[in-house]
């Protein structure tokens, strides 16, 4: 089984980033439990705004979008800024929009339907809750399995002041608890997953609504509707 | 298999409630695919404010902490207000913040540890994204299991108007198809997980944390620190 | 001038409130400032859910709203549960909804324009950005004008820990510095708003959106729309 | 007096965006009232990730910022996606981080102390007041001052569907309605700030904060603390 780990910091690398010690310390219980590990540095990338799989122009969003769609197990790790998760990890998620497009021809299912969902946050203030919701209710959407405790975040006390490495993040009881919890549960979730693929029929589905439902006003605010 | 519906809309019975007509459908659904479906209204209860699972004076939280005990699924139905879930909702998870207490003496699970989660919102604007991510996030907190595609939702477009069943909310395509997606997939899981219960050992998990962990400043701002 | 906290703690009197200790911090700021204070606990109040100004069967949210009314400052405080406002903030704003239908005759101004907000968020661990910018937000929705950092916050770093009070933050720089920026600002733009009163008026303004506008669809998937 | 819109659309010029639409008519009623308005498409410039004022190699946001510290009135437009603002519109709050050290020497004010804040969010389904909250009060803490309904927003309803232009939103009640809310209320204030900026002293207030605080333990996890 194969885990990826979006790194969406701001830096680029060689640069130091706290998120990727976090990241380091879920990933290695996460060999420790038999699946391959990879991280990718989002910002590394010269990615294009946009909602579509491919943006052209050199757009190498699509390098990223095959390792997703090869991993069993997303790990979207996102410093906060302002409260919430980077312009990185909102500007993965509004890629991902693309793959609802890319449905299995059977069964409508998306390309990450039944894959298994975790977050990490790193931030030195506030905004734990709020990055890790968003994010993991997007990769639901998505179609992610979310399981229990499958967030593992730190951050300091109230105002800004030192990050994750400086403040010896390392050694924060519930930080270095939930990079556990999460782990664990993913990584269990992941192999239920294999071996129980979701058969739900997205197509199928779709059809039985259609029958009870009429738009009756598409364009509600229309000239001529 | 069992589906519990918590009602938070804010008006009591017999007031009709345009979250009801949405969980009927759902729920309607589920029996259909074999489970036992039951739905509380949480205002009917004469509930404490708190953060235990019993703060007495005849606080009537126990019996709906119960049901949910009881329950392999749990859907939790609000209403937006001011752009997010309603107060009734916002005191169903304080309450369950004492579930925590309650872990299984062996493995410290909580007491919703793999029970699957699943969210229904109405609203007659807008803020159904944010209301289903901070409770179906904060359920996952609790311990169960987000499956993908387990909200469904109703709302009008921009600014106040009618609700979902005086403007027909019932025929809208969006939401019927949701509410489809929402109950296979939450009755799959939940099957799943009854036959595949999650082995996390919590405790075992926090002793190992504890061991890599020095919290060298607990009262950090204290006088005599 | 007056300032009225709504100190929207789950703790009944005469538990002790950590929120309580914080906004006693921000009041005697403002005393010095030369501005009456009011602190309230909803909580020891008897008031319904609902969204109008008066539920009725004995109903207090009526003593409240009046003392709202009355007030050239409006400050929420809220603790944090599950990374967001508490239950009691979310019942206030909803009975505030009701102050919608007391506009003035002439202006259409809510009952709140022109009055000042600011917010008091104490937590344990994380969520009090989440929790003051959808109260901020919700406020001058209501009609309040929301004056620079006039948000002051505690929180632990990550996960549970010891609260404001036992966490000694009282002494926290942090909280400290927004205690002062927060009573400065909403004090300053106070007396601005008295002398200077907001002269938008929304019922001429509604007429004339009126006037370019056409919802020809009002409702949009009814039967016989 | 000068009004800055800044358009957070994923599309580059000269491509259609609906966002765009919405701020046309905001500004519209803007120039009315004697205002100078201007729209920046953020996409158009080569903006870095960051957290400075000025990343270097080519960075624009130097171009971007000298107008946002030229206006009196900023307003965020930015579409939703998934459910939150854009990539975009959490970028340009990245780089305004970098203005909080461009403070005042006497004062302390950071550059944006005294500006008036709007925000115009438009998107097919949902997540107006997420998008809209966030950013003022993020701007709040840059020091804007936010002013009673400044958030102007179009959304259709629940799920994908024809977006503002499309779905004749210039025609909706409303949207049409806030806009004009919007634009009086922000011109009044930011005349008003003009008059009669706000006196705070951000630097004796952190000193007097200073003098009654003590961060005992600043490295709290640390191997030597």
């Amino acid at each position: 089984m194969k885990a990826l780990f979006l790194n969406c910091t701001l830096k680029k690398s060689p640069r130091v980033s706290n998120t990727r010690a976090l990241i380091d310390k879920v990933a290695a219980i996460m060999e420790g439990l038999g699946v391959e590990t990879e991280v990718l540095r989002v910002v590394d990338y010269d990615i294009a705004f946009g909602v579509s799989s491919d943006e052209g122009g050199g757009d190498q969003w699509p390098l990223v979008y095959e390792k997703i769609r090869a991993a069993d197990i997303i790990v979207v790790a996102t410093p906060i800024w302002f409260g919430v998760r980077s312009s990185l990890a909102q500007l993965v998620m509004e890629r991902l929009d693309g793959s609802y497009a890319d449905g299995d021809p059977k069964t409508g299912q998306y390309p990450l339907y039944g894959k298994v969902a975790g977050v990490i946050v790193t931030g030195n203030e506030d905004g734990a809750h709020a990055a890790a919701a968003t994010t993991l209710f997007n990769l639901s959407h998505l179609g992610c399995v979310v399981p229990p405790n499958c967030d593992c975040y730190w951050v300091g006390d109230a105002g800004p002041g030192p990050s994750y490495i400086e403040a010896g993040g390392g050694q924060h009881m519930y930080t270095n608890k939930t990079a556990r919890f999460l782990a664990h549960n993913v990584v269990y979730m992941a192999g239920l997953m294999r071996e129980n693929p979701l058969p739900t029929n997205i197509r199928k589905l779709t059809e039985e609504a259609r029958a009870e439902s009429r738009d009756t006003c598409p364009v509600r605010h229309g000239e001529g509707a």
